[in-house]
């Protein structure tokens, strides 16, 4: 059986990674918002895809809350320091609990994958999400996302980009797709098919 | 002292309404995902307006929770509606501990009110959150959001109305705005201060 990518994540040796309170706490925020939304998703339409990585965020984000904490005890050399940093030490441990609820939430589909939970909660209507990677035979590899004009054609925002070990939260028009980018995308179901074949090589623009 | 409104909400009597299932867990659904981006506005902008929303949301969503229990003890007749109910009370408990973490969140901007706890973690770029009212003399009243070509002229997203008790989350485009609605939008500063003049009956369109 092939080991989960957050499976792995969970018994790498913890060490912590110097980085400062501010990009810690930025990228706590991110993945809270995220999260949630991938929980239900991974829920809703019974995805075990979306689900590791709701898994993998969860692991990320203990990784971040044993960062920030180490960070903000080195950080503070007096009393008001000291107070600043158990705000921010709050709304860490908050974020944590976020991602461990939405963790909790999918645990669930590992005993029901036989059919949807709550099936009855999806409209026709509703927007999906899905995850998607980028071939390199597609001709949206090193273009922009305003370029490729995948919102204003499809419908289709995308939530997040995985590349490599690294996450790109909300990312703007101005971002560079490349060849293996996963894509988390939140649209309607005709706009994702559309655009799986552009990411696919298997048409050339979205028109 | 005016006592805030999920004050309120939160000592009044909690009486069993009974809704389906699936309305009470779509509602906890659009409560989890509203509230976490709402929480980090708050602490970001430090706001006590949205933290109120915040609060509110919390006290809302402790109330879905309770009903849905109920309504699921009530639905189950033998072993496998049991098992199907189970789950559905884990997602709802999961909700509801995103909703309770977020108002902890929340909860350092009733100690820390001088200065934004945060600063350092907005860039001019980012988004912003504000919570706008409709003016009954706005030209506004009784258009659809698409009609207003809100989004489009402004870049602003409009992320749930409340409309006195109720609340409509992500709102289509054909939705049609109310006088008194309460919008909760996030969008750049500019537009945002561009929709507020519309509200408030300053101007008469968006161009």
């Amino acid at each position: 059986m092939k080991v989960p990518r957050w499976k792995k994540a969970e018994f790498e040796e913890i060490e912590y990674e110097p980085k400062s309170i501010r990009e810690l706490l930025k990228e706590m925020k991110n993945i809270s918002e995220l999260i949630v939304d991938l929980a239900y998703s991974a829920i809703l339409f019974n995805s075990k895809e979306i689900a590791e990585e709701v898994r993998y965020l969860e692991v990320r984000m203990d990784k971040l809350n044993y960062d920030i904490r180490i960070t903000a005890m080195l950080a503070a050399r007096n009393t008001e320091d000291a107070e600043k940093m158990a705000g921010i030490l709050q709304i860490a441990q908050a974020s944590n609990t976020i991602s461990n609820a939405a963790g909790d939430m999918v645990k669930l589909l590992a005993y029901k994958l036989n059919h949807p939970i709550l099936p009855h909660l999806i409209k026709e209507s509703d927007e999906i999400i899905r995850k998607m990677s980028i071939d390199e035979k597609s001709s949206a590899v090193n273009k922009t996302i305003s370029e490729l004009r995948i919102s204003s054609e499809t419908g289709v925002r995308i939530l997040a980009i995985r590349r490599k070990s690294r996450w790109i939260y909300a990312p703007k028009g101005s971002v560079v797709l490349k060849k293996g980018d996963i894509l988390i995308c939140i649209g309607p179901e005709e706009g994702m098919n559309q655009l799986r074949e552009l990411l696919k090589g298997k048409i050339e623009v979205l028109e």
